[in-house]
């Protein structure tokens, strides 16, 4: 292989495959960048069986080839390399690679390419009706307001996952650790035939999320097989395991109506909570207690061992008068993601599930069980 | 104890004496911060007896007192309240401190005051002699240039500290770990009949260059006793054990002159010393090569589990071409700190010490002893 590429594009490229390097790797090709070069385009590909990424960048190929580089030296290379091209070089000889770069020249050893294992897009295996479309800001957002509800835990692994599910042209995804619960819809523009419902592991959602930056929207195609699913966008194609099992039928955690409806504005709610829960945190469950009344919500904690913090917020409550207790990470989790000003606390009864949504806003739901306290 | 003082004030006096919170305290009441009210001034303080540090702030005091609270709750408290004024109000009956600003409230467990080991400022203590002035702006320089050259590792105390030296109006600072030393002298205004020669920790120092942040010089008192040393600025006390033990003759360390001095681009030579070390940092003694030719400087690495690196980099070179081996290390915290574009690396022979200096600055020298290589 002999090429000679754009330093910048090559570092965008390595930034986004490293994502799915190994960093303990117990193969010692998982720790590799594999690099493919034909057709004047350079792909790179990196992958630890959980997900796979490949980014495809322009190049000058003098000599096609195949190559894998250890990830960490590769990218902390080519992030610290002068100069706007840089040109790399295999020779069969020695197993190296030679990177040049202005007066830089380094050679680095190679592993074997042909044992690398390479992804094979889904979209030239699947057929159509596994497929649709979706604009990335918004399959950022539904990401970004369900994943941090997802267990860390991996005790019942279906619960690190998030849901998917596509009916017709309503597309939502939904994340539980089964005490708390985020739900966000959202719509496609293109009505498809497809129907979806697979688990996600919410740490390939999360990286995936982080790649979803374009200024302009941009289209994400979205396609899966048994135990697989892809996401494709601009120079990116991401894949991702499925994890198995029966997702839990959500929508019978969440209440049809509430008693109570408190609306509360979302930042001063934020840091009363936030300093209440100081004294809580320590404690074996982080345990704040709410009084809602008409006009104020009362937030209390107290901690034998560190003291007592009392704080009130204006409030307007329709309905019952309610105290009832959370975790209180539960509650601060939602009030960082919400993203509105104003959002509403719905309960029914100090031992039912409650539900905060933004004040005008029905696709976004998240419901939380409350703590029974003495 | 009861007193009304601006949040902002009280925020700023608790991060500055956090930083003499003991993290890991075996003694429950370093973990405190000691709080005095009197005469219309607050005073906090906390000590964890290598360093202790004192703020004062304005305070309207209703009731005067002394109380002690745990350091890591009050600080994250007042972090976070509201408003632009907090109340403090001690009760006898049990032991909390009521803690109120706007709608918040918290009551925090007091620890027992009188037994807090309160600092005595040593300017009421020793006599004139004793002392200096310098310029704030002053000592963090002489600090900043080389504390980064001291020990880490505690097998030989006294390479832990950092030497500060007075004689006259000359004031400097030096460090060495043994295989590095960094000197930078300075001047003070008015000259003193003093005499100072003290080692201080470097981590003490560290946290007073972070405290030296003035935008216009002020003047820093700097006192000392036999087993002290103590820094007075704005409304800040600092104090400092000292280490004890003979501090090396770094004079004899410094060559008189050398065989081949090199005048290089710092930013250029920091970039390829910062690429050639990728390579030989995971080697066991992070060791590059330099080849100071007239017109160039080479620099290699040679990991045989990596690759290889090779770079060149434009230099002018007066005396003997030489080929010589360092620790990456010691010379890329040189080039952090130094400051200037252009730096002078000056040489004799392989095997004895090199010193890099700034280009046109006969104030700051650094010396570094070269790796011995097959």
């Amino acid at each position: 292989m002999k090429i000679t590429c754009s330093k910048d594009k090559l570092h965008h490229a390595v930034q986004i495959v490293q994502k799915a390097v190994s960093a303990k790797a117990t193969f010692l090709l998982l720790s590799g960048i594999y690099l493919s070069a034909e057709n004047n385009k350079l792909q790179l590909q990196a992958t630890d069986y959980e997900i796979g990424i490949s980014c495809t960048i322009d190049a000058q190929v003098d000599i096609p080839g195949k190559i894998v580089l250890s990830g960490r030296y590769f990218q902390e290379l080519v992030k610290r390399l002068p100069g706007e091209t840089v040109e790399l070089a295999s020779s069969e000889k020695d197993h190296t690679i030679k990177i040049s770069a202005g007066s830089s020249q380094f050679n680095l050893l190679s592993l074997p390419a042909e044992e690398f294992p390479v992804l094979q897009s889904l979209f030239h295996k699947t057929n159509s009706i596994n497929s649709f479309i979706v604009k990335d800001n918004i399959l950022r957002d539904i990401i970004k307001r369900t994943t941090f509800a997802c267990a860390t835990e991996e005790s019942r692994p279906i619960f690190t996952g998030a849901l998917l599910e596509l009916t017709n042209n309503d597309v939502r995804m939904v994340a539980t650790n089964t005490h708390r619960l985020a739900l966000k819809r959202s719509t496609i523009e293109n009505t498809t035939n497809s129907a979806l419902k697979i688990v996600i592991p919410s740490k390939v959602l999360n990286e995936l999320a982080k790649l979803l930056t374009s200024e302009l929207p941009v289209d994400v195609s979205i396609c899966w097989e048994k135990s697989k699913v892809a996401f494709s966008f601009d120079d990116v194609y991401l894949e991702s395991r499925l994890i198995e099992g029966q997702y839990p039928e959500y929508n019978r955690v969440i209440p049809p109506e509430f008693g109570t409806v408190s609306t509360i504005n979302t930042a001063l709610f934020m840091d009363a909570v936030e300093r209440v829960s100081l004294m809580a945190k320590d404690g074996e469950y982080n345990v704040i207690k709410f009084q809602f009344n008409s006009n104020e919500v009362i937030i209390t904690s107290n901690n034998p061992d560190v003291g007592k913090a009392y704080e009130t917020i204006p409030v307007n409550t329709e309905g019952t008068e309610i105290a009832i207790a959370f975790n209180a990470k539960y509650v601060t989790d939602i009030l960082k993601n919400i993203g509105t000003n104003e959002l509403q606390f719905s309960l029914n009864t100090p031992l039912s599930p409650a539900r905060v949504k933004p004040k005008n806003d029905e696709t976004y739901t998240y419901i939380i069980t409350p703590v029974r306290t003495s």
